[in-house]
């Protein structure tokens, strides 16, 4: 681990200025406690709500074609509404279960993306 | 990192020095485009990806008790792994598709927050 | 139901007197084709329409505590509507799928459970 | 209600001869109970399981185009044997969730066509 890793490591609610998901991790954590909504936000519902929200996600563009999924953010206003909306949903609930199971989202992401960089080398331009 | 993957990072959302989802939205994308993968990552694939990688992280859960859920990440050091591992994959797809639609995940997440706040205001303290 | 609605039920696996869910089938085939729906019921979307409605069914559990689980199709008519609602989803979007692949699901879900038994053997009574 | 509609509102364990759902219904029932699972089925849990399945038959789909979607189940041999376990597990997890839900699949199916039905009414052939 170098030194700049060790920075990446740091908590994820350190709150660094300028770390936009830091901030948002804490500002959902205050959002819950101001509501006494703690008590819900187990890990267990916390995943059920990620599945309920994927499922409203996938569900905007089940019925368009590849094409048509390609530009809907341009052409149709209202179905580009409601897909931030469900992106932001599904976002809020993957941060507020990554705080319940204490895990950085991004440190983990990097690792994956180690492991897979590995696993399947870049192609070779030759 | 070559320089041109330093240009993928500044690209998307600002990529300022310490916002950390905007430096992981830049690797991801240059990882992607150094194995030609691009052409699988349409909003429809992506989203796809999404639901099954959610699917496996609530399968990491679903025989649990609350209570072992609540200490899984301490009490079991593989399951533990596994969910870091699953977050991550979350995480990472979320990324792709947020950038594939073009959409900036903390705003989008800020304005729903907005949105939910007015909507559920905190409860009184009397 | 017309003379081709009842041709649609018997063709599809076997369609039995009784075998409900083939009659289930036939009746979304014919639903589908009366209003030409068949050009969006491809593999991949209607996999994207199990996921949504399954997405939302889990929604109506979320928040629930186990105990309040265990009692809700009992102590809350309209949540049981629903379920009821939701479980009816995933089922007609199901059987749409496998028809699409042309997978018999009681056969498939006998042989899972086959594999299954024999992977984990009943637990033994001293 | 007809008489032929009470016969269709049947419970769903009546296990008619040549009621093939019903059989599956109750060799399930019976599995789990000589596994001693019964106390992991609840219904949290099993929406839980039935969320993990369908993320992996999705994922089963993801990255094939529509063509290749279309025909995988006889292009591919391997494939099409995970997409056939994929939804066995599907049916399996639905089912037993119906039954601790103590709902008719089928019946609410049936009542759900019929709302989409008057819904949407077919196209008008001229």
């Amino acid at each position: 681990m170098t030194e700049s890793d060790g920075a990446v490591a740091r908590s994820t609610n350190s709150g660094d200025p300028g770390d936009r998901l830091a901030e948002l991790t804490g500002r959902l954590a205050a959002f819950a406690a101001e509501r006494d909504w703690e008590q819900f936000h187990t890990p267990k519902n916390l995943a059920m709500a990620l599945a309920g929200e994927v499922g409203e996600l996938v569900a905007e563009l089940q019925w368009l074609t590849p094409d048509e999924a390609a530009t809907v953010m341009s052409d149709d206003a209202k179905a580009a509404d409601r897909i931030r909306s469900e992106l932001a949903d599904v976002t809020n609930y993957l941060v507020q279960l990554a705080a319940a199971l204490d895990v950085d989202l991004i440190a983990a992401a990097h690792n994956k993306l180690d492991e897979v960089s590995h696993r399947y080398p870049p192609a070779r331009i030759e």
